[in-house]
Formats: structure tokens, C-alpha cells, sequence
């Protein structure tokens, strides 16, 4: 399942753990917590899902209270999504299993789960599980990044480091989950961003969601949303203050490095898509266009295929709704303008050459404003769809 | 190309022609026309796309402009889209030479363009093939069918009959084009419907975009909207008075025909996906729903493995943005319930068995209000992919 990993420590204070509890039949890893010593300020996003489920939810009314958090316990292979009022109960049950374990307010524990939608989850394994899960604490976050992969290739870590006014400085780490890809009911997105920098709380809250859009919400591989879909920063403060001015664009960083590694980590994704939009009219507008380019399926398969066929990109441009002055848009493939107004002459075979790269980046111009935003996805290959689309019950 | 077609007369005073003009390098039939005697009452609507082509927005300024139209010419081939103002000029140069040859101002000659994006006309051949288009009229419908399939397998008609003023009563006659998937810039959607029918102008005019949303529009691929999609209603009166309420439902049921048509006739595509949303606060939310569930690839995916995962069909409603009451939503598979406000029991082979049909159905209900609506698309199968993701230049 997972590939050797480079040890990444957690920032101060937190330390992670992980074991199998049978949720996943396969009896693979299925359930992991992160916990901090000390009381965490922090910020959440929650799916937009009209069905969300019911982890997202108990997160949510715990964020709109306001209270400090202490862990996080996350479980795979079962997403408890659709279950009704069992399922909020249920996890309602595991978050005060976990608080009484760590001798911790249960609303001091936030949840996570991804896995199959509308199963019951089954308790009696999982409340077990959760008894015995302090028991082999550490402090390695390529570890909790290694149990919390379900389809994933690889585990997915970034870092960055602060200046803070304690030796050694502080430090952000986060770690993120997804499959980047079609696949039954395993596409939630997670990433959890933990930091011993002590921040400004409301701060923190107040810029969160405009970082979550331009990381996270950035990412779109298949345009299905997920019932369960998060991200979350943790701030315990062990390493000193750090003034928000520095802590955003540090977090900013991270989150988008976590971000193109979900993109790049599709089954069958053989690169990375990048869509840079600017002149637009809002950075809502860029990001909804770049978005639309990600999610294309014409534009991912002649990404797969080398296209340069920038057709897809006025088509796909079009579908957004952004704002666009279509005798002032220009469109250029791997930094080849191909459209400036109305189509370039262009070298076909060695554009289509400049695309066999790793990463394959448009560049947009809508005309009409100021604004620009970047949006991530992977190209649409035959092997991908052939994996998934004939998985059968 | 083209499979042999049931032979259908199009309405009295319409005829229609088509040939090779040299458009298409293959050499086939790539220009189109159809002709009514007498001045046709008409309602249009065109893609929402930001970037729609010449045709589209020509044929948008005439219908605010209100006039009577005569003729419609259709090339395929080359969808005249991106081509800047040299596309406009190239556009209303097509409609003019054949308002020429008819001696028809050439405000009443309706334009449609399908194909390539970014690559300017052959206007010569263009020019030169409208010269010669009048020379062979025939009152085939299926002929005009045929003539306007790109990527299509199935040429896509469908017919009404009503009773009027004259002997033998009025008929609405229509034609569409839809590859109904992921292909090189040809999955632009056209309906053209004809009628010998007088209908109020004004009423068809205001009731127009209600019929198309629930139609034309419910209809969804790949989400990948054209550049040149439209839908247009062209009543030449020549069989008499038809009162609106009895005209409109007819034409709905024409339009719902083909759409349905062009949901199934996907390359690789093996059945017909209609979603049913009621319990809905607006048809538009419901209509939403519906649309949403069509274009998930995790449910394609699951109805081509005959997979009864509602799971995704709660998701795909979630995401859709609709106002829902999860416990009270409800959903059935093929007549089976599944949900309703938690998981049900159900014979998973039986309903999987079940699936096994031309044409799957999802019924949900929202639980929130009155309203409803459905929607159409097609299965996603590994050969639908491969066939289009492997595409090169």
C-alpha cells in the first residue's frame, strides 16, 4: 500500500499513532489519531455537500462554538456517511471513547472518516480499537500520513519552517489523503495541518477559508465531491508566537504543496495539470475558470495525449461563466502563446513535445481584470478510467 | 458513417439538401440546409458558453431582433469557434451567399456551425458548396439527419402528429447531432425542430427555454459544454392553427425524444442513465440534482458495472448544491428501494440483476418540497476512454 517514506517529525508536542481495528476487511491500517499535549487553537473547512457527513458536521458546530481542541482521531474504510442518526451517534461515540482514553473532553476531539458511504460503522471493533490506540505513541508524520491512505500511491507530507522566539523556531507540518481520482467512494480529500507556532486564533479563523481556496479547494480531479472532504490547521503554540503576517504564507505553502501532490497522485494520472488564469475579473472568477479547465475531460485527455489543443481551453473557459473578452484573452501551452485574440501559428509537433514533461502548465488571460488564481489536476489516461470504471459489486 | 434511417417527410413547405463541400478532409457530407417556402415563427436558445461561436451569436442578435427566418444552413466539420472577428465576417458571408442563391434576405438564414475549434472556414469551398446546395432538395428528414452527424453512431429523429385547421392535420418534425461524449471537440449539441404548424410566435417565443431546459438541457456528457450548442423551432403555419397548449407538449415530447437520443448514442456508451429527482424546493433545483447524478463519473461508473452504490448517488446530490433533508430523502435503483433517511436492506444480486437494462433509473426524492424534474446521460465504460483519452494530434 505504502511506499517507504522520508521520517518527518512532528512540530512540538503532538505525536500520532495507528493500528488496525477491523474496519477494513483487508485488515490494513483503518484507524490513526494525532494528539497534542497541550490545548490547539484552530481553523476547519468542511465539505460544501449538501449530505455531508456526519464527522463534518460535529466539526463544524465544534468550530462554530469555538473551544480549543486536543486530537484528532481519523478512521478509513468507512466513511459514515448517509447512516442517519446512527451514524452521528456513532461518531459522537468515538470522539468521547478517544477524550476518555486521553482523559480529554470529548469536544476536544475532532473526527475524521473516509471510506464506503451508507454503512453503519461497526462499533463494537472500532471503540475497541480506539482503547488500545495511545498505547504506541510517536512522533513520526509520515507515519499518520502512511495509516490514513485508502487508494492513494503515496503519502503525502509538506513542511515548513518559522521563525518564532523560542530556539529553534517553530514549525508547520501537514499531511493530506486523497485519491485523486475516479474511484468507489475513496475520493475524500483530507489534509491536516498541524503547527507548535503560538498564532493569533481569530486570526487564524478568519483567514483560513480564503487559504483553503486557493490550495484545497483548487484541486479537482474528477469533479465528484466528497461527503466527508476537510481540511483543518492545529496550532498548540509549544514554539512561541509567530505574528499571522509570517504564519499565512508559511501555511499557504504547505497547503499547496499538499494540494498538486493529491493532483499528481491519480491511478492512471501519468502528470500534473496546473491552469494559471489572470486577468479576471475576481480571484473567484480565476479560480472558477482554472477549476473548469482542471475538471475537463477533453482538456485532461489531450493533456494524456500531448494535444496542444487549446480549443479545450476556450470551450472549457466558456463553460465556467467567468468573465472573458474573447479578442483580448491569450492562451499559452507550456509558455507557447497559442491564441492571442484569435489562433497563432504555432510549431504543432514541438509544442506537442514541450508536454512531455512532469508537469504541464496553461496560462490564461481572460482580458477583462486584474485578478488571477492557479487550479491543479492530472490528465485523463485510458488505464484510469479502465481500472475503475469496470469495478463491479 | 451512417446506419440506414426510417424515411421521415419532413412538414409541409420544408425541404432540405445536403452535399460535400470539402470541409470535412474525408470527404463526406458536410453542409447542410433546410428551406421552408414561407416565413417561419421561431424561438432559439444557445449555449450559456462565455466563448460561444459566430453562429450562436449571430443567430441570438437576430432572435432579439425578432424577424421572420426562411432557411437554416448547417456545416460540419468546423465549428468556426475562437476565429476571432474574421469567424463573425465568415459567418454572415455563409448565411448571405445562401440567402443569395434562395433570393431570401439573408437575415432570415439561421447558421450552425460543428467542429474543430480555432480554425478559420474554407470559405472558398464554403461559398462554392452553398452555390450548389439548393440543386437537389428532398422533403427526407432522416436525409438532414444524417447529413449533420459528426462523431454520432445513430442519425437522431423523432415526430409528432396534431390535429389542425387543414386536412391531414400539422406535424413537428425533429432532427438532432450529439456525440453524447468525451471526443475531440465535436460533442456540440444540435436540435432543430420543424413544423407546419401556426403557433402563436410570441407565446412559442416565452415558453421556449422552459421546454429546452427540461429537454435539450437535461441532457449531460461529460459536462463539457460546446462552444455552438443551440436548439431552435422553426413554424412555417402551413398546415393550419395549433393552440400553444396543445402544440407545447408535443414539442416537448419531441425534444425529450432526442434528447434521450443523444444521452444513449455515446462511443462506448452501453446504456441510458436517467436520474428522477421529486421532493424538490424548484424544478431548477431538482433539474440540478438530476443533471448532477448524470454527469458523476463515480455513478456512470457504477451503473456500467451494474453496481447498486447509492452512496454515490447521495454524493452526487450533495454536491449538486440542492436543498435536501437527508432524513428524509429516499432513493430507488430500477423500482428498488435503497434509502430512505438511512440505508435500507436490500437483495444486493437482485438488484444488481436488475440493472442489466437498456435504460437505468434512479428515483429520488429530496424530501423539501414539490417540485421535480429528470435528467439524462450515459454510462462511463473503459472503452468510451480509451477510444477518446489516447486521442493525439
Amino acid at each position: 500500500m505504502s511506499e517507504p517514506s522520508t521520517p518527518l517529525t512532528l512540530p512540538k508536542g503532538f505525536q500520532t499513532a495507528a493500528l488496525a481495528a477491523g474496519i477494513k476487511p483487508s485488515g490494513k491500517t483503518d484507524l490513526s489519531t494525532v494528539i497534542s499535549e497541550t490545548d490547539c487553537v484552530w481553523a476547519f473547512a468542511g465539505t460544501r455537500s449538501t449530505t455531508a457527513a456526519a464527522c463534518v458536521t460535529r466539526n463544524r458546530d465544534l468550530y462554530a462554538a469555538g473551544g480549543p481542541v486536543r486530537a484528532l482521531v481519523v478512521n478509513a474504510g468507512n466513511a459514515n456517511a448517509a447512516t442517519g442518526k446512527r451514524g452521528a451517534r456513532d461518531n459522537a461515540d468515538l470522539a468521547d471513547a478517544l477524550g476518555s482514553v486521553l482523559n480529554v473532553d470529548m469536544n476536544g476531539v475532532l473526527t475524521a472518516s473516509t471510506g464506503i458511504i451508507g454503512h453503519p460503522l461497526p462499533m463494537d471493533r472500532v471503540l475497541s480499537g480506539v482503547e488500545h490506540l495511545p498505547e504506541d505513541l510517536t512522533d513520526d508524520a509520515a507515519a499518520f500520513a502512511s495509516a490514513i491512505m485508502t487508494t492513494d500511491l503515496r503519502p503525502k507530507t509538506a513542511s515548513a519552517q518559522l521563525s518564532a522566539g523560542l530556539p529553534g523556531g517553530a514549525r508547520i507540518v501537514g499531511v493530506a489523503k486523497g485519491s485523486g481520482m475516479i474511484h468507489p467512494d475513496m475520493a475524500t480529500m483530507f489534509a491536516f495541518v498541524f503547527t507548535d507556532a503560538a498564532v493569533d486564533g481569530p486570526g487564524l479563523r478568519a483567514a483560513f477559508s480564503a487559504v483553503v481556496a486557493r490550495t484545497f479547494n483548487a484541486v479537482t480531479v474528477d469533479g465528484d465531491t466528497s461527503t466527508n472532504d476537510m481540511a483543518m490547521v492545529l496550532a498548540n503554540g509549544q514554539a512561541g508566537e509567530v505574528a499571522l503576517h509570517d504564519f499565512l504564507p508559511a501555511l499557504e505553502t504547505v497547503m499547496r504543496d499538499l494540494a498538486r501532490q493529491i493532483a499528481r497522485d491519480g491511478e492512471g494520472a501519468t502528470r500534473l495539470l496546473t491552469v494559471r488564469v489572470s486577468g479576471a475579473l475576481t480571484e473567484a472568477e480565476a479560480l472558477t475558470a482554472a477549476r473548469t479547465c482542471c475538471v475537463s475531460p477533453l482538456l485532461k485527455s489531450a493533456v494524456h495525449g500531448n494535444d496542444p489543443n487549446w480549443g479545450r481551453v476556450i470551450m472549457a473557459v466558456g463553460r465556467s461563466g467567468a468573465a472573458v473578452n474573447i479578442e483580448g484573452m491569450t492562451v499559452a501551452v507550456q509558455g507557447n502563446p497559442v491564441f492571442a485574440g484569435k489562433p497563432l501559428p504555432y510549431d504543432d509537433a514541438a509544442v506537442s513535445q514541450s508536454m512531455k514533461a512532469e508537469e504541464v502548465v496553461f496560462e490564461i488571460d481572460l482580458g477583462v481584470g486584474g485578478a488571477s488564481g492557479e487550479a491543479w489536476g492530472c490528465d485523463l489516461s485510458a488505464e484510469y478510467v479502465s481500472i475503475n470504471a469496470d469495478y463491479t459489486t
